[in-house]
């Protein structure tokens, strides 16, 4: 934290501030300049407020110097974490050389549609199946999930073509049953800050997929993280599925600079999520595609057979057709960052 | 709903579109212009999502018309809803002629810092006591509230002051015990979209506070009043408390205008949290003043006896002896907006 | 200028990173914490782009202590300043006890226009009147402006009612016009870093209205202001007019907390836009009171007496009854806030 | 545009607001609903603001359909414009089968620097060369560019090298020396609104590189180019460089969603410029290679040989080795999307 006094600011206005964080039990560190004094201060294990200090005589604003996070800090951990996620068909990686692609329904509608989807995004090389069992949805009189029975619809699915399973969980309840029947358990972006529920998450057995919320920072994004890894659960896939600004030709915007900025400060794997990232079935493939040239460990797709009679977010949903498309232009974009496909084929089956 | 038709969109293709449509059992309205054809949409009840026509062959874009929300329209209910609230001193209410003033510290701490802001605040003319139990922090290392211990030490401001009080819920859990305890159950900014809270809320026999989300459009967050509404509690009194922007002056914008929208839009009475809503002691009355010029119902402030001190939000909590100049301020302003101070006294007690 | 280094940061390159700004002839001032060390740079005088030190080896993060602004800094003045506009009825003063109003048409049509909307204006007590005789508009094919001609209808409105003229100049040659037949130059918002009419603003006689732009920083707005300050023009008046946010209810997101804000930092006037700021006439009127509320030195409002039939910006334009209520509140809130509404009378006539 | 009534509005409301548009010249075509009723309105050429009706009784809204622009639609010219700029070493192309890179430092600050960076870069395969002679900064007080000077080192940097030069102009005055001097006229970000300079490029014999602005939607952005189009020059180069957001690691958010939505609309060629579009350094390989796998027609970047001691823009600029490595990937990612590297070879030389 560093303070910074005013260009008038006394002497004693100066001292009674380093007294103040004297007394807080850290060390003041008083900088004089030409202009103004500035104090920083050291010894703060993040237990202290010291935002109070900007309401003290004489002091213009306090500025946060150490960034608030630890488990999820490449200051802690500097080799990357690589989530491993035990499936039918083997386990699958994120976070390691090789690229991991989720896809499927927005949401569970019948056991009819998730089997058709499965067996395409399964042909076309997808290794992981989503699909959501709850589903948050901006108005109540909109189809909400199917609830516990998409979730054994999805248990079938896994039976059924070999892919591990993410759906998201919207409160303990739900949490409780996905941790049962899926393979990663999702947390929305509405709930990316929704802290009851990260707690409970960081209690759970399996791996949690975090959504990044509609206006979080970076700084915010990886707190959500730390409370769940403060839990104990240390197995986070983090996902940018674009945020809130006021550019209006997409549903939200697609901020791919966060995947190297996330590298850059933790050791977490994270994916992309180009279905809400833009909310427009034409730019899928292209921000697919960027997502992966940019860096991102991995993709989360939605994808249905009939995107037009979707019972949700059907006009951000690509057809099994251009999801082979995807998958043939991110293979010949892996290599290009040293990237390979076989998330599933990397490990002993 | 509209369906705009690209420019050179064979006759065919908008054809289809309308059979599209009346296949939905809608109803179509093509309008031909001198660029291109619309479609306008009629019928609809809210079931159908009408995105997926976007898709289609030949059509730019899909317009939503009606807005989504039901019973928290003006369309629905003309006169303003007014939310009467039992306290031991007599009954409070927000949306009618007086205005209603809820003030006490971010969190709570310990009884005598509870009583000791609570005197004051009552003193100053504070309708409810605001404070909170269940604290969500951006830092799972922050202090996050006292929990059933803090909601027991506010019964008891309630008792010894006479105040109602109004404190936030967090998940189910800690609903269940503010319902108990509590005259106004609070929803926070960052739970306003988690819909499983909401509708849990919307089953409570008390008033709930909703607070807008960070980035939550105006049509978001009636919707979320919509959620509760929609389980039979009619009992809402919204509160607008700063959105997310690039500006950073503060650490939220506020956006009064969206006082007169409302008014315009629902019937729901809405407050101002001029804390959160600028996170800077030196913006609070200001701000407040504006609140009240522009025409909201009430306001929700931060006040603390020892800011510097407080364990969450010192930097946004003003001194009781600030609060006793804000009252007198917005004193001033209310009859200009033919408004009084008399929430609590125009009741029977 | 503090540089804040890796935790895993050498004391080598702690060394490099001080020998660096020694060589820039700085004086560098480490901190060693906990975790990190931190540098503390002093004797910068604004000259040197420090930002460069980011890309040393260890370094995390450089962040600026000292503001950029001189001129309009209150720590080199620490009195407002009044701007005080000669007109034909008297001397009108923005930036001291007294509010001062400017009111009129969004763009000069025809002197019948103009002639009606200042009869108006005057008679409800506005002291200054704008309009426009350039206008800066999305498309090409809207309507532009007047050009001279408009200037030559504000010069006949300034005779014959009293009124000082407020106009904008959008580029070197408009702006010696409006230098030559109005009493105020306005710089819209688009022009807000149009720098090379900020330099020849500096460089003309008369005061300048300096509008933020709709994605300005409260430091690039006060830099904006600096580079007029800087060509020798100290007669600066800010003005907020609403910035651009996802929020989409409005045309642009009235920033109120920004009064506050300018008078903190620097001894300059500001006004408000409630017209632009909110781009609806059913919101000038509560967004005009919460200005004054909140310690703006004054509106600039758009009226018409047929917003239905105006060549520009009719949806905002409030009717000439509606400024008379707007007139009448506004001198209600007044003296709450320890104003008058005598620009004019306060001077020497 | 479509005029949405009150669910409230009476027959006689409806009534007048379809006389209203009748009366403007324009046919109004009333869909009744089942909640209220929409009038659709045909036969605008753009030259009525019909904004105004929502001020009408019964209106609720105005929701404009057709999109304002003509010349930059591809409802105009359907096939891709290709932008050809004649240079020493050939034609150059932006907007075909090859992509184009323009690279050089921020600001030109020496014939020593201008030539060490245009060695390196013409050797690594840029197509152009960039490089401001007018520099737009925050502060006045920062180094604001040689000007005229500048501009002749440019051109000695073309003899010499062969390269095609790309530089900014700010006003009247400056737009004449670049088109005398340079190939490309470029429209700096702030200056995407100042009309009065678009229409003077409008004028110019040169093509045009016409920045985003920081806060333009997709609609003003593409209004800017048909301003310049407007005046006779067809020849336009779009160029997305980051938009102001609340998110705050990186300087901007590179919105490259608006790269296959301007392709969707416009036949006009777009590229990405990542140094400004991130402000880091170490960000601007990764999202160079983002735009290009989105299908960016080029970029523009920033290079310099000794960055830390750049006059402008150090923190954002790449050094000559990043720069080859950047050519090398984006040229292993070209093909992927249809694309070659030979904007140059393409031509006849």
């Amino acid at each position: 934290m560093l303070v910074v006094m005013q260009a008038h600011a006394t002497e004693e206005q100066v001292r009674a501030v380093c007294q103040r964080i004297e007394g807080l039990g850290l060390k003041a560190h008083p900088i004089p300049g030409s202009m103004r004094t500035a104090i920083g201060i050291t010894g703060n294990q993040g237990a202290v407020d010291l935002g109070v200090l900007e309401s003290m005589a004489g002091v213009v604003e306090c500025i946060p110097v150490s960034k608030p996070y630890k488990l999820v800090s490449r200051d802690i951990k500097e080799e990357n974490t690589v989530v491993r996620i035990p499936t039918p068909a083997g386990e699958v990686t994120v976070g390691g050389m090789p690229l991991a692609v989720m896809a499927g329904p927005c949401a569970i509608e019948s056991p009819e549609q998730a089997f058709a989807v499965a067996e395409k995004v399964k042909a076309a090389g997808a290794h992981l199946f989503r699909g959501g069992a709850y589903k948050p949805r901006t108005s109540p009189y909109s189809f909400q999930g199917l609830g516990e029975p998409g979730l054994k619809i999805l248990a079938e699915v896994r039976e059924r073509y070999g892919l591990g399973i993410v759906t998201e969980a919207v409160d303990h309840e739900s949490l409780e049953l996905v941790e049962q029947h899926a393979d990663v358990i999702q947390i929305g972006a509405r709930n990316m800050q929704n802290f009851s529920l990260l707690k409970r998450a960081g209690r759970a057995r399996k791996p949690v997929l975090l959504k990044r919320g509609m206006s979080a920072t970076l700084d915010e994004f990886l707190m959500a993280a730390e409370y769940v890894m403060a839990e104990g659960n240390y197995n986070v896939i983090l996902c940018e599925r674009g945020v809130r600004t006021f550019s209006d030709f997409t549903r939200n915007t697609l901020d791919l600079a966060v995947i190297p900025a996330v590298k850059q400060r933790s050791h977490l794997p994270i994916v992309v999520d180009p279905s809400h990232g833009t909310g427009k079935r034409t730019k899928v493939l292209p921000l697919s595609r960027a997502a992966i040239a940019v860096g991102a460990d991995g993709l989360l797709v939605e994808v249905h057979h009939q995107p037009d009679r979707a019972l949700s977010d059907g006009m951000q949903s690509i057809l099994p057709e251009e999801f082979v498309q995807l998958m043939r232009e991110v293979q010949q974009i892996a290599p290009v960052v040293g990237r390979s496909m076989d998330a599933l084929a990397a490990t002993a089956r």
